[in-house]
């Protein structure tokens, strides 16, 4: 049965409408730079990776061997430690770090979890999902982590084991926590049994390319990983990657007869079609392709930063961060440009497809507005 | 950077091994009769429905105004109270199983959850998740619930609130628990303070198109419901929806500044491109084409069942179903047609895309294996 005419030209309106939002959209950590066109056959088929990608499943139409490359891809950027690591390609952020918490949980169940009070909001709402014991600590006026309040706040809770969930780039400001220092606190303490796990939602993508490289990944003592697949990677799709040590998994997988396939994951039913999207990015950039989109990004966010101060309008961003932050504008600026704001900040996130007629453009209306602010005011 | 003629051709060679396994998928409840090219231009979007569907976001590229109305349709699929419900597109059966399951825990923190024996494998994942108490239920023959055993399992601890996990269709043998018949023996033993929720993974799709009407919904007395979209619906990428009365949702309810949405959802970023697969379908066929798509899947059933006992195989159906169970065959035929399998049976699942000429060669290949196997042992 066709569609109507009717909603035919419905759908048409609402693409011209999203084109329009595109050019808008400065605020949030979305990539359009990559063009996926040649996944379009994958629509006409229902692909499905239930359960673990590294075993075999009786439903053929999946892309579980595309899986275990994307994943092999982001055990290397992760420098996770050579067949001693797990993971799968996930719905989103969320999952990922649903999934870190859950096998902390599974190993250190009277475990404390401590995280930033610049966290993703979803943290607390995974937390209370799961039932965890957590304190929020308070966080640096950068964004990272107060590393002295969390070292005070374990101290006087050393008998309980600590998960320290880390933010590899907050939201808002793109702080970094880093956990060799963290682990320095902890073992300082004289600390031994612990957990870290890595919220690299954002930076998790180009982190491995930075010099130097920020404390985020295995090698730098994580025992698992949460990385955005709609992100830095520009699928059009919500997605992402979770990596773990494999021996922390193992913990929690359960034969299952059914699906033929040992099912450690959390979804169950499991999307192919963003499982070929990662692939994609990955064979048609490789390291370098993606060391390249990186930079130019970052001399985006180095024009974009320029531009405010020099403007007069206090931009300030962490070291090599693709976020600039500065003080809210007007509504109707934040409206026009989709900014994400919080306690008196905007920002804007200069992703791989951003230019400089994006970046003036935003700076011209921040401008006008606070001149017509200043206007009506004197 | 394009991708490489080598990459190309692999590409190539997995969509041409993806169609030939497709012919001879019978075993999983997928369906390949919806056409969704025409949303391909959305893949050039980051569509993000990130939180709650019936508010506004500040990221403007989504498809929130589809997905409410994709939500209505299926309210009104379900028997919904009109101004007394909520839901919102998920990635899948299990994202809507967890989540009624969190409602529930929220509502009732010390209840207990009773699900039959023939639940999905991810049922007890989930309560685990979940920290919930949960006993397993024996099942009927026909993958039904035991009731007699549910009646003297919760007389037993009438101090404690049953929720109550109910299947709409069972993984192996489509059972449907019936959930008036499981209020009545509430009633009988004066527990008031109960919680229902309906796992209509497959049936939900269908069950308002069958007459007489299983007991499964709302109206029926459902406090929540889950239904996939990959399933009946023909989604190339798995999801699904679900659906809860609204008093419960606002139990767990956050503001949540950052994203100028109040999330309610699991996810937090969550998919705008399967909202759109969802809405075409139903516009596309409506309650009446989506009613003759099942007449045809469920002539299919008759005649699969008929030719299977024509031809000796001891072949089962429950009433009005889908699904057709017969004795595992060989492992030969269980691996070319995708078959699952569980303690000695396997099934079929007649979706609207599958052909009498697929039924007829399964069915050619069972009585092929048989002879040579009691050759061999003649």
């Amino acid at each position: 049965m066709p569609l109507s005419d009717a909603d035919k030209a419905r759908l048409n309106r609402h693409l011209e409408m999203l084109a329009h939002y595109r050019e808008t959209e400065v605020g949030y950590p979305v990539a359009f730079d990559i063009d996926y066109k040649l996944l379009v056959p994958y629509l006409g088929f229902s692909l499905n990776n239930v359960g673990d990608p590294f075993t075999s499943a009786h439903y053929r139409i999946n892309s579980r061997e595309f899986e275990r490359e994307v994943m092999q891809f982001m055990a290397d950027l992760a420098r996770a430690p050579a067949n001693e690591w797990w993971g799968y390609v996930t719905n989103g952020g969320t999952e990922g770090n649903l999934y870190g918490m859950y096998l902390a949980r599974e190993i250190f169940p009277e475990g404390i979890v401590y995280f930033s009070k610049d966290s993703h909001y979803s943290v607390a709402k995974n937390l209370h999902f799961l039932g965890m014991r957590n304190i929020m600590i308070r966080s640096q006026p950068n964004g990272e982590m107060d590393y002295d309040d969390l070292r005070e706040t374990i101290r006087i809770r050393r008998d309980a084991t600590p998960i320290i969930f880390a933010n590899i780039g907050t939201t808002m400001k793109e702080g970094r926590d880093d956990i060799r220092l963290i682990q320095e606190i902890l073992d300082d303490m004289a600390i031994e049994r612990r957990y870290i796990h890595s919220d690299a939602a954002l930076c998790g993508g180009y982190a491995a390319f930075l010099d130097p490289r920020p404390a985020w990944d295995f090698a730098d003592g994580a025992d698992s990983i949460a990385i955005s697949g709609h992100k830095f990677f520009a699928l059009p799709i919500p997605c992402g990657i979770v990596l773990a040590k494999k021996s922390h998994v193992d913990r929690v997988g359960h034969s299952v007869a059914y699906i033929g396939t040992r099912d450690t994951t959390i979804s169950g039913s499991r999307n192919g079609f963003t499982v070929m999207g990662l692939w994609y990015a990955i064979r048609s950039f490789g390291m370098e392709g993606m060391r390249k989109r990186l930079e130019k990004a970052m001399a985006l966010a180095d024009y974009a930063e320029a531009q405010f101060r020099e403007a007069g309008i206090e931009a300030r961003r962490n070291k090599a961060a693709l976020t600039v932050v500065f003080p809210q504008p007007h509504e109707s600026v934040c409206e026009k440009w989709q900014l994400a704001t919080a306690d008196g900040i905007a920002h804007i996130v200069c992703m791989p497809h951003l230019t400089k007629q994006q970046i003036d453009a935003l700076l011209a209306d921040i401008l006008t507005t606070q001149e017509a602010t200043a206007g009506a005011e004197a």
